[in-house]
């Protein structure tokens, strides 16, 4: 008798973002240059300071205490206390990446069968990890028009239900870059105390926000003190992806216990990470305004020049380093693909993130793709100059007209 | 309204290995020297070899694909050759140890509510990503006086309900140091074949026989080919536990797309850790063997010092680098406690992990130990004599009366 996989096996849903990956893989072989804005790998260096701190490990590689080493989790609690939002021993759990952070929240707020509300379009990968959690994931819809701001209060309370166990947000806001205010993280957080939710906040991209902005924490909320988790990363902040640290945040005792003891029954993060992550304490003040105001640039050469495209629509981006697009398509994951296998000028191409992935709701994102901006001016000079040239091309290829 | 915690966050077991550790550190921080027999970190070197790939990273410290490196899987791909189970592409995802490797198979073949059979007593960790998972382990008793080997198919059938996915094995076995014999995984299998089940057999301690046996791995088994899952670490033999890097092997395309989907969800195992472990291509043939040997010695030593002491009684473990031991003793937790707390000689105590967690069934364990033996030779010697003078020391304490 053959054993059948699980359903939610089954259900595992394929990361839309690196599901054109055998399409890149395969005109990168054939010589083309493809551009990656589908992923948001930085191509600034890991701080040397980080680096550095390999050069000599100990004799013996081993576990490190589940919770994280002293030492590291010492330059955790300095970060969020200079960030306005001190937090004690037994508060801060050092995690595999910002994505274990993510998964332990959700076990540890929702039972199988439980639901957790999130803003639509959201990080794909929050669909993968509540697959595998047994949560549903409700989506409440944000529009591009709104600048993918959070809609009003009845919004929320019509998708509650019974099941509803808690609110996943992201913020400064993967895909879409947008920051929320204080007022909108207040209504949410006014939404949940009404309705005993926890309110699960990924803020990797923290530092992100530009235009002078500041992103609020919702660390630093009183009135939510025990009900908030922050999913937390160093990937970004110091494009360091490939260590795989992060940690999550939380004041309740309970749930930092529950967390605490699936972090033992993994045994511990990675030590050669958290050995690299103490080079942060020799970092210059300077450092993350630098990458930041790199970022801003960034943002502002591609929001220009994608403006300028006809039949382009995308409100300034307002933090992380993504946005969403509208394009003049019907289908952006047939554009997407098209991109890699129908067109390049001058030897280079463009891959882009179709949007259908980051909604939840069917038929939503169909014009829509997801751009990184974590490359180089020239770059994304370049990719601007493609998609412009791709667009036309790509529309009278499927018979859809000229633009306008 | 306070948010409450999931019925899986309050059910989250401690680990019953790590809940010790205060005492232990309270004994540490009054100048006692404590020998941790408690836990399975080796003191050998992880390779020079190993340790050097890490003078030189690169500039950015990226994601690497979600299944491993091309490098690393060639490792790995190399390494199952040698040993006589050839995999190809698409059979091995590199995990973030071997942790997330049995996450992953949890997942892929039960659902929330499912049950996999497992031999008692277990790692504890199977405990927790069961729970995790919202699999139920259904212990099938193992017992000293059989070596703790496979009980007959009757047991295992009486065992068998309708939400049976799968059967979880660790061979060799943690934390009893038995070698299932060929005959025995055959037996297993047929079971599994009969009733449709999975077998996840976690082999980290593979390399770790003595005695002139070979262990067998379940991927040699060719009437199981596509229903068998293989937990794999590098931890144990490289001495690399820190590291967090182990992988998962299935020949079952389903199950291994599903897993790889979760792997995307998590993004990428260390890169660091990744990059380390290319080193294990430079290590001298003799290299394994010796390891095993110096082991070997050490289990030579504790078998036959602790079988002098008397009231304790064990048989001779046949690998990994755990065993159990009955001890003269009626509450082994209570016994563990005392060494930490009421004993020490010369300025020295040892830390044992009581058997119960091990157990699923209650009531179980209550006059066992855990040992492991991966500290040197002096040490372990002195661990002998403590244990020798503790015994009864405590027996006396608690008014056992004198043994024998």
């Amino acid at each position: 008798m053959k054993p059948q996989p699980s359903d939610r096996a089954r259900r595992m849903p394929a990361s839309p973002i690196r599901k054109l990956a055998a399409l890149a893989e395969a005109a990168e072989a054939a010589g083309v240059r493809v551009h990656h804005l589908n992923i948001g790998q930085p191509d600034l260096p890991t701080p040397a300071a980080m680096r550095r701190r390999l050069e000599r490990v100990p004799e013996v590689l081993a576990y490190t205490p589940s919770a994280g080493t002293a030492s590291f989790l010492a330059t955790l609690h300095a970060y969020y206390a200079r960030i306005g939002a001190p937090l004690e021993p037994g508060q801060i759990l050092a995690t595999t990446g910002g994505s274990e952070a993510l998964l332990f929240a959700l076990l540890a707020c929702a039972d199988e069968g439980g639901e957790a509300l999130a803003p639509e379009p959201f990080y794909t990968n929050y669909s993968a990890f509540a697959n595998m959690a047994g949560v549903r994931l409700a989506p409440i819809t944000t529009r591009a028009e709104d600048g993918f701001h959070l809609p009003p209060r009845r919004v929320w309370e019509a998708a509650l239900t019974p099941r509803t166990r808690l609110v996943l947000l992201c913020n400064p806001n993967n895909p879409t870059g947008t920051v929320y205010t204080r007022d909108e993280l207040r209504e949410v957080g006014r939404f949940c105390v009404d309705h005993g939710l926890f309110l699960v906040v990924d803020e990797v991209y923290r530092e992100f926000v530009y235009d002078g902005r500041a992103v609020v924490s919702s660390l630093t909320l009183p009135e939510l003190e025990d009900r908030v988790l922050v999913v937390d990363s160093l990937s970004k902040r110091y494009s360091a992806c490939g260590i795989r640290l992060g940690c999550l945040c939380t004041r309740n005792a309970e749930i930092y216990d529950a967390c605490l003891r699936m972090a033992q029954a993994r045994l511990c993060p990675p030590e050669l990470a958290q050995l690299a992550a103490l080079g942060v304490n020799e970092l210059d003040p300077g450092f993350l305004p630098g990458v930041v105001a790199e970022y801003e640039r960034r943002r502002d050469l591609l929001f220009e020049g994608l403006g300028r495209i006809p039949g382009v629509f995308l409100r300034k981006p307002e933090g992380a380093f993504y946005f969403i697009a509208r394009l003049p398509v019907l289908d952006s994951e047939d554009f997407a693909r098209f991109l890699l296998t129908d067109f390049q000028q001058d030897g280079a191409t463009v891959m882009v993130a179709p949007a259908p992935g980051f909604y939840a709701t069917p038929g939503l994102g169909r014009d829509e793709v997801r751009i990184a901006y974590v490359l180089g001016e020239e770059v994304l000079r370049e990719a601007v100059r493609l998609l412009g040239a791709a667009l036309p091309r790509y529309r009278e290829a499927r018979g859809l007209g000229p633009m306008g």
